[in-house]
């Protein structure tokens, strides 16, 4: 998806501002704020220290500037080395404000020389565009073209278009649970009771499994990617869910159907889709960030029907093994 | 939910500061300059302008202070009236930041005198907590408390006891499901065919309504309400998506197995699930809204299981009057 993804979505040079502060380390506080004044800034509330070649050695505050007229720029700045270049995703923008804590990022050349920054309107701009695609591109929604309008306002032409594809390709995919159930065709007539839990089960799996990826998402972007240790701690917490779900299932069924048999496939088939959301909700958010897509993008969709699929698959063996 | 929602979000009394530059209209630009230099503010990047008992009058952002040090601040200032209680939400603050473009919202008391701002690092990291929180709230999630770690990092066992209550919800609710199905007996048994296309139908009239919902919870929060003419245009939408899933699946049932009433059965069905999602996909968060709940909390759980339930009964309904 790199290229459609690409140009679907804002760089850092079209967020960017060049009329910013700018001073070297060794000049004192006060000549700065001297400097300052009568020029017309698009964002003032950062100072950007660089060595003679434009570098980016640091950045003051506004804060820290008010505060220390006394002393020399280098002696106040924080260090900042890193930056994000013209054409870097909106996206690297928002993580980096975040983890270095900085309300103007700054912009950089190839060779480290400082280009400008996105100022902190923009940020909060930028992290509101990837809260709604984020929403959107879990449910299966394709982004919006940039200028484009979303959500509630759009044309709903462009709504349904933007809509249909992860549907579409749901539709067909969804074939393969149609031929799963076709497949169990002898036990569904054997014991027509086993079709009555079949709806409950894929919800059940879908619920569990939309969790798992909604912690994914975010997660995986967050950190560095621990996905082994990550994996297992999901693993637990599937397992742990799908135990109590489980159990509550099988008691639930023994209680309305009487049959020990039946109560004991469906609370296992629970269980099974709650391990088995656990792999696929994180695995597969994780394989798309490794295949540099955004990892919301179609998660939902996909994921909810190879936990369908799985889950089923779970059940009727069990149908199977115990009826 | 009130209760529970205020315990567990953040206020912005929590996130205010209170060592912000305030200044008269009547004050020369040069002469609020020089009173800032000297001081350490921890958000200087806005002047806050008050009338003489400190109600708040306007903004000046740092940059237009820089620029025209001539005028007195009254003329350069940004009228701004409004402005956050300490004991508003943080999701309020975040939503009049984005209304009024300002990267620092003022807190004022009962009588609008000025007690602080919440800085622009804090609206950066209000908007990723909101991100954070409505990922997780859409799929069944509840909130961590403040200061407790989200996510992949938190703890095991506080993972799955924040998962679990929806979850648990969700199977009660499940049980509806399968009476629908049970209620059926006689067509299933009939026709075994029948059980084939269940889980299918139910996992699109599922993936159409999380699109309807994700669309729904942020814009909601966004706009005014109108939910008269968002409803309608959510049906037209729905109703558009529902006919041409309808159509291909009615065509891939009859192509693989050449039965024009079932495959009429599903398609209708699939057809009568995304008009039923437009309408609980836009209503359901519109209703938690009005009764002061986030939109996002359960509304994907609750939705799911209305729109299962749904699509069931007008398939088995189909299924009864066409076979």
């Amino acid at each position: 998806m790199g290229a459609t993804e690409e140009a679907q979505h804002e760089t850092a040079a079209m967020h960017m501002v060049r009329e910013i502060p700018v001073a070297r380390a060794d000049t004192t506080v006060d000549t700065v704020m001297a400097s300052l004044r009568g020029r017309k800034f698009e964002c003032a509330d950062t100072v950007f220290v660089t060595d003679d070649d434009g570098r980016l050695e640091g950045i003051v505050r506004i804060n820290d500037l008010f505060a220390d007229s006394a002393y020399l720029i280098g002696d106040i700045m924080e260090e900042v080395h890193e930056a994000v270049r013209p054409d870097d995703d909106q996206e690297d923008i928002a993580v980096l404000a975040m983890e270095l804590d900085m309300i103007a990022v700054p912009v950089v050349d190839d060779d480290g020389r400082l280009l400008g920054a996105v100022p902190p309107e923009a940020l909060l701009r930028i992290l509101r565009a990837e809260h709604m695609e984020d929403l959107q591109r879990l449910a299966g929604i394709n982004p919006a073209r940039p200028g484009s309008e979303v959500g509630i306002d759009a044309p709903l032409g462009n709504r349904i278009r933007r809509r249909l594809p992860w549907l579409v390709f749901g539709l067909f995919a969804s074939s393969l649970i149609t031929i799963v159930m076709a497949g169990f065709e002898h036990s569904l007539s054997a014991n027509v009771a086993v079709a009555f839990f079949v709806p409950a089960i894929v919800y059940i799996a879908g619920a569990i499994g939309t969790q798992a990826v909604s912690v994914a998402v975010r997660g995986l972007l967050d950190d560095d990617v621990r996905i082994g240790k990550l994996l297992r701690g999901e693993l637990v917490v599937g397992a742990g869910i799908g135990a109590v779900l489980g159990l509550i299932a099988a008691m639930l069924v023994m209680a309305s159907f009487g049959d020990h048999r039946l109560a004991a496939a469906v609370g296992l088939a629970v269980l099974g889709g709650g391990v088995v959301s656990a792999v696929v909700g994180f695995g597969l958010p994780w394989a798309f960030t490794r295949f540099g897509a955004d990892p919301a993008l179609g998660s939902g969709p996909v994921c909810t029907i190879i936990q369908d699929v799985s889950s089923l698959l779970i059940y009727f063996t069990f149908v199977t093994l115990l009826l």
